[in-house]
């Protein structure tokens, strides 16, 4: 029995695109209830400045609020060495550096090149080696599986940049289909590709639903041995600047995707459905997906006990 | 480059639940428009008795219009000996006749034992030998992965009564995820053990998306061979005997996951989301599903040409 990660991302890239600003304390209640419901990494918030995405404007109070909480690793994102800085600072144990394979996505979104955007995570690692050597660096590789400003991303690049950013130190790769373009075959090809380049480093996945795919593209990725995955509670989020974009995978069905083919998560899904309907009155008139909290859990579900690490 | 059959079940199993009675001239524009589309095969309606769904109540109308429109292979679902007298008297060139796997499912659905179910199967058979012999009979297996009333469906029944139906003259056997219980290991193994009972009759799977793996479900019977796939536009759908049982897998993104793992629909999957938003102004209050519909196809999709069979 073999166990699979699942990170929320709710607080991160689910908040990015909804209406309301979420008041603080929710944000720590839903930490802390995702926790309880055994989820073991959450994206806490994002490190862009304030004035960009005014509902990270409270980063350093939710931060303050979480680290504390125990049994699961946070982790927050960052756009530069700006949101890097700030993330050691405040002590965060893993940051997460998001550039795309698609120049115009990268333009589009940090108004830079890809190459500098990589550039940059150099410099992130120096400082990170220099003033927080215990924080961990993920870097993650946006429209992985192609661009709906540029269209097609080729797949060398992908593989390219993996190396490149396993070469500067990157603790960890992560790789997206921010736009929801990928497809299982896809999947399959571009995480083998990938898992070449990368070695032992772990690997996540971050998958949108936009057009249907997305938990058919996690069991193809599960297939080749990718065991860790982002999504979110209802299945929130979007990018702003991927147009079309909408939610991540669904939190709740994607536990029960691993758990019933075989793959422990430790986590309690009907936790996680009583804490989307607590989202659900915080957040009126934003779409939630997902359909184990609608349809329940087939009454041959058994959860599988997850293994010590 | 392989075909894949995708049957719209819209006018049918689409329609099982929905709360307005869908005027004739609307299920035969429908029929027209998802076969100019490309959909190669069409579940036209259901020969169950007026009385149980009034919904089906104008069959014979809708079969005398929509059986003359060419291009297509039209099927209608019978629930016993009588529907199948009524199918081979309207000259339906294609039966389908569903069994429950689950006894406790076949007793709630049709008031009678599977093994009942099975010999009623031979009946119909029989009959259609003396009186209809150029009717294709396709026997489906409902419950096939497990049961809302029942619980566990032990899989060497599932085996046992597709051999059963091959031996007494199905000419194409269906399996049935009726609600919505199956995941992607399941269903590899399933759809192999019965794929080694019924040697080379045609096979098709009938999905519904009630716990959000209907696609990945898909995808992984592609993987093991599967060639034929029920689906409903808007992934309308549901049994009246299945509690909780939501919509069939969505036709518009299942086309899309068909074509962009590399296999041939035939299907033009911009006219079946124009068809959808028709088929949405006759269906106020009911739930659409699907995601191809909201977002649209990626920049980088190309559709495959269909191979001539």
């Amino acid at each position: 029995m073999e166990n699979v990660i699942l990170r929320d991302v709710g607080l991160r890239d689910g908040l990015q695109l909804v209406k309301a600003i979420v008041p603080t304390e929710h944000k720590i209640e839903w930490c802390r209830r995702v926790v309880a419901a055994g989820v073991p990494e959450v994206e806490i918030t994002s490190l862009v400045p304030a004035k960009i995405a005014p509902q990270f404007a409270d980063a350093e109070e939710v931060v303050a609020a979480t680290l504390s909480i125990p049994g699961y690793l946070p982790s927050a994102l960052i756009p530069n060495a700006r949101g890097a800085e700030r993330g050691f600072a405040l002590g965060i144990p893993k940051l997460n550096y998001v550039l795309s394979a698609s120049e115009e996505h990268n333009l589009a979104n940090i108004r830079r090149s890809t190459q500098a955007s990589i550039d940059d995570f150099g410099r992130i690692v120096e400082l990170r080696n220099e003033t927080a050597p215990k924080t961990c660096l993920a870097a993650g590789i946006a429209t992985a599986f192609g661009c709906t400003i540029q269209g097609e991303v080729p797949e060398a690049r992908v593989y390219e940049i993996a190396a490149e950013l396993c070469g500067l130190g990157a603790d960890e790769i992560i790789v997206a289909d921010t736009v929801g373009y990928a497809n299982p075959a896809q999947v399959k090809r571009i995480l083998t590709g990938v898992m070449k380049e990368i070695g032992d480093r772990p690997l996540l996945l971050h998958l949108h639903d936009t057009r249907g795919l997305g938990l058919a593209n996690m069991a193809a990725a599960l297939e080749v041995g990718v065991r860790a995955f982002d999504a979110s509670i209802g299945g929130l989020g979007g990018c702003p600047f991927a147009p079309g974009a909408s939610g991540n995978i669904n939190l709740e069905d994607a536990a029960f995707l691993a758990e019933a083919t075989g793959f422990a998560t430790g986590i309690d899904i009907e936790a996680l459905v009583a804490l989307r309907q607590t989202v659900e009155t915080w957040l009126p008139g934003e779409r939630f997906a997902g359909q184990v909290a609608q349809s329940g859990l087939p009454k041959t579900f058994a959860p599988i006990h997850r293994q010590a690490a």
